[in-house]
C-alpha cells in the first residue's frame, strides 16, 4: 500500500531538527577553575566549537537534499519508509561522532586519528545509505511526481555515487591531521550546498 | 466532540521523532584513559551500539504502524486521545529500558537477566497498550475512513493480539542470554517491518 | 495584524511533545553497586517512576486542552502569541519540578514538603497563566471560529477559574505527605481528562 | 529552483521549539546537602531561573519575528535556505551561552563580565545574521507574497539594522554588571515583543 509523503516528511523533519539541535548539548559551560579566567576556559573548548559548526552545516545540507528529493515524490511505499529510517538512524548518530571528534581532536595524534577515522567513516556509511535510498527511488521511479524525467533521474545515479567518493578522501586525510579532516568535511558540505544535483524534469510537450 | 486527526498525528510524530533521537544520548564519547587506544574504548561500548540499533529499529517500526492506522482514521475522540497518550507514555520509556539493557548486557549474568526481563517486559506492556488502542478503534469502527471494511478490521483483532505473543517469548529468552534477547527483538522488529497487518478495505460495489 | 493558527499550533505541539518526552531523561539507568541486585536498584527509583507517570499524564491533559481551545480559534493576534509563550514557558518547567519532586519524595519529611510545595505551586502558576489565556480569548471572542457562542464562552470563565482551585488544595496536601500530593495531582489530571470544559457552540438558526 | 515555504517553516519551528525547551535542562534538581533546607538549595540557583526566563522570552520573540517574515513569503530559494540555517545555528547556541551566563552570573566580577560579554556578543552575532537574512529577502523581494510593498520593505532595512544596535549597548553594560546585562536583554526582548517592525503592504488600487 502506498501513502502520501506528508507524514514521513514531518517525521523526518522532526528527526533532522532534533539531531541538529542536540549538537549544542556537547558544548558545556566550562567548570570554574580558580586562577583561570573564563575566557581561557572557553577558549580551550575550541575543538567543540569547530565540530559544532561543521556538523551543523553538514546536517543542514543533508536536510536540504532530503527535502529536495521529497519535493519530487508524491507517494511512499514500505521499502522507502525503511530506507528513510536507515538514513535517519545514521544521521542521528552524528552528535555522537561529533562529540568523539571534538573530545579527541587536540589530545594526541593517535586519538585524533581514531576520532577522524570514525567521523569520516560514519559519513561514508551515510553516503552509502543515502545512495541506496536514491537508487531505490530512481530504479522504477514509480514514486516520482509526474513532472520528473524518470530516465534522466536514473542517469544521475553514477554522478550521485561519485559524490560519495569525497568522504573516503576525507577519511584518508585523517592520517595526516584531525583538524584537516574537519576542514575537508566543511569544504565538502560547502560544495554540496552550492552544487545540488538537479533532478531532471520532463520537457513540456 | 470529535476532532480531525491532523494535530494528534503531528503531536505523536513529534514524540516518536524525539524518542528515537534521544536514544543517541545514551552513547557517550568515551573518557580518555592513558595507555588505552580510543578504538579499544569505543569497542568496549558495543552493547550500547547494539541496543541503539535494535531500539531505533523497533521505535521506527512502531511509528510506521502508528502512521498506518492513522492513515485510515478520519476522526479522533477523547478515549482515542488518551489511549494514544498511553501508547506514547510507554514508547517514551524505551530510551530508559534501552540504557538499562546496554549498561548491563555484558556485566554479569544476573544483571543481564534483570535488564533483559525489563526490556522485554516493557515491550509486552507496549503490545498490551497498542492492542487496547486497536481494540478500541475496531470495536465500533466509528472513527474509520469510509473506505475501511469495519467488520473485516474487527476480524484482525485476534491475529493482532497473537502478534503480541512474540514479546513474551523474547522475555523467556532473557533466562538464556541477554544478547539473545536483543537479537530476538531485532528479529521481531524485522518481522513486523516485513509483514504489516493489512487493514481490510471495502470492495467497491 | 492577525495570522492563521497553523504555525502557532505546530510550534506549541513541538514544545509539548519535547517537554513530555524530556521527562524520561530524569530516569537513569542505575549505577552498578557490587552486592546489590539490579532489581533492587531499579526498585529504589520508584519515586522517579511515579513522578514520570503523573507528570506525563498532566502534560498530556494540558496538551489535549490546548488542542481543544485552538480547535475553536481561526486567528491569533500578538497578545495571544505572547500569552501562549507564557503558558509554554511554565509547561517547559515541569520536567524540572518533576525531577525535584522525584529526588526528594522519599528522602525526608522536610525535603518532601518543600518539593511538594514547589511541584504544586508550579501547577498553580500554570493554572493562573492558562486562565489569563482563556480570559483573553473569551473577552471579545474576536479570534473564535464563527460557530462558537461568544457570550456562552465568556460564561465559562468562572467555572474555568474554579477548576484552578484544585491545585491550591493539592498544595495544601503537601503539608501532610509528598506521596499524597502526587496522588492528588494524578486525580486532578484524571478529572480534567474525563470532564473537559465544553466550549459552547451557537445553535443553528 | 524554488520551493514552497511549508517544509522550511516546519523545520525551523522544530528547531525553535527544541532550543526553547532545552533551556530547562540547565536547571537541575539540586543535590541534597545535609543540614541545608531544599529551599535554600533551590534559592541558590536563582541565576539559572533568571537566565531561563530571559532566554526563553528572547527565543520566543525571535520565533515570533521569524514566523512574521515567513508569513509574507511564498517561495524559498537556496540562498534563503542557507541564510535560514545560519540563523538557526546561532539560535541553537543560545542554551549554551545561557548556561555560561547562569553559571557565572554571581560567582565573581571577572567571570560575570566574561559571561555577559559572551551572552551579549552572541546576540550581536544573531542580530547580524538576521539582518543579513532580511537584507537578502528585501533586496529583490522576489520571494515575497504579492501583497507586500517591495520598495517599502526595502525601506525598513535601516530601521531594522538600527534595532540591532540595542545588543551592543547591552554588551557595553556587561562592564558594569552581569545582572544589569541580563535585565537589559529582558527589556530589549520586551521592546521587540511590543514593537514589531511592520512589513508594509501594498495599498489596494
Amino acid at each position: 500500500m502506498q501513502h502520501e509523503t506528508g507524514r514521513i516528511e514531518a517525521f523526518s523533519d522532526g528527526v533532522f531538527a532534533i539531531v541538529i539541535t542536540l549538537l549544542i548539548l556537547d558544548i558545556r559551560a566550562p567548570q570554574q577553575t580558580p586562577g583561570h579566567s573564563l575566557w581561557l576556559e572557553l577558549g580551550r573548548q575550541w575543538p567543540h566549537y569547530a565540530a559544532y559548526v561543521v556538523s551543523f552545516t553538514i546536517i543542514g545540507v543533508m536536510w536540504v537534499n532530503h527535502h529536495h528529493i521529497f519535493n519530487h515524490l508524491v507517494r511512499v511505499d514500505r521499502p522507502l519508509l525503511f530506507l528513510n529510517l536507515l538514513v535517519l538512524m545514521v544521521v542521528s548518530g552524528i552528535p555522537w561522532t561529533t562529540a568523539v571528534m571534538a573530545q579527541n581532536l587536540a589530545v594526541s595524534v593517535d586519538a585524533g586519528l581514531a576520532a577522524s577515522v570514525l567521523y569520516s567513516g560514519w559519513m561514508v556509511v551515510y553516503a552509502l545509505c543515502f545512495t541506496a535510498f536514491w537508487w531505490y527511488v530512481t530504479r522504477e521511479g514509480h514514486l516520482f511526481h509526474a513532472t520528473v524525467d524518470r530516465a534522466g533521474a536514473r542517469g544521475t545515479r553514477v554522478r550521485f555515487g561519485l559524490g560519495a567518493v569525497a568522504y573516503p578522501i576525507a577519511l584518508g586525510l585523517a592520517f595526516i591531521s584531525a583538524s584537516l579532516t574537519l576542514i575537508a568535511h566543511a569544504l565538502i558540505a560547502a560544495y554540496y550546498a552550492a552544487n545540488q544535483l538537479a533532478i531532471p524534469l520532463r520537457e513540456p510537450t
